[in-house]
């Protein structure tokens, strides 16, 4: 089953500069060679469940281990199974119809 | 590594009315013998993290079993390793607030 | 327009702890007279858009003021023109599914 | 009090297909001047608080007015008063950690 999600990690306890934090969680998406893309309040992945889930995981992990005694993460998680489509063809497909 | 979610799963093209849907992640709880409790507009859910990832990729499997071409839905993630709270400590601890 | 939301706030940079500011949330939201229901990861109210949102803004503007420089709310927001629909209502139609 | 906030709007009872609401809810940010940026599971809004949640209500009646008899919308919202930060400059703060 792939997964879409888009996700917003939170770390508690270390002050209101999380930039460290969200640029560990990109290391590890990019490590584990995820299909990602930033933007200014979240981060969106796409990819086989159990790989994105695995990576989410990670994140939590690492995010402790830098000293964030807390997280709250938020998250969103789209499947489907009536047909395959990308980050690229949510986003195209709103533009076709803002075109028309 | 314990976590604490919040979930709402909601499918798509089946209509308006969710709640068999919702009743049938419910169960799939209940059969992972996981602590959840719902509200009004989604479910806590509180365990071991590999096994509350479990019963959230179940739910989505038995979500498009049912029926539903597609699912979105938005969760909430909490971990800490500075200590155990459970779901009734997190409630209380604002219980003692209001009341002092 | 009614709506049904549920809203987990997050004040960043005042430590781990935060339930001094949830409880200042659940006191706007009595002064505000709108039902609501707490729960371990959020609060579900009930009511008017513009009832609703006033109040929502109230909490933000009080954990600011209680000493909070950064807030991050996680929010669900749901409406409906085909019927009214109360928060006891969804419950109890999950409930009625699982009982069949 | 300024906002920044991400949002997913869906539709329910109309099918899989989403995208037409998507644009239309493009097309009332549009309308409000509001600096925005659409990614694949969502949108980012900022601006003053008022104009930005009067959009937000905009795009439910509007979406009601598509035909969708019922929504539920997925947001984060987030606000400080320790110094102004835009959407770009959130991303510029993650890719500069990233960088060193």
């Amino acid at each position: 089953m792939k997964v879409m999600i888009d996700i917003c990690i939170v770390p508690l306890g270390v002050g209101v500069s999380v930039s460290e934090y969200v640029a560990a969680c990109q290391r590890v998406l990019q490590d584990a060679k995820l299909d990602h893309q930033m933007h200014a309040y979240g981060t969106n992945v796409e990819g086989d469940w159990d790989e994105v889930m695995a990576a989410v995981k990670r994140c939590h992990e690492v995010v402790h281990e830098l000293g964030a005694p807390r997280i709250t993460t938020s998250m969103r998680l789209g499947t489907r199974n009536d047909r395959e489509q990308s980050m690229d063809d949510k986003i195209q497909s709103v533009r076709n119809k803002l075109d028309s």
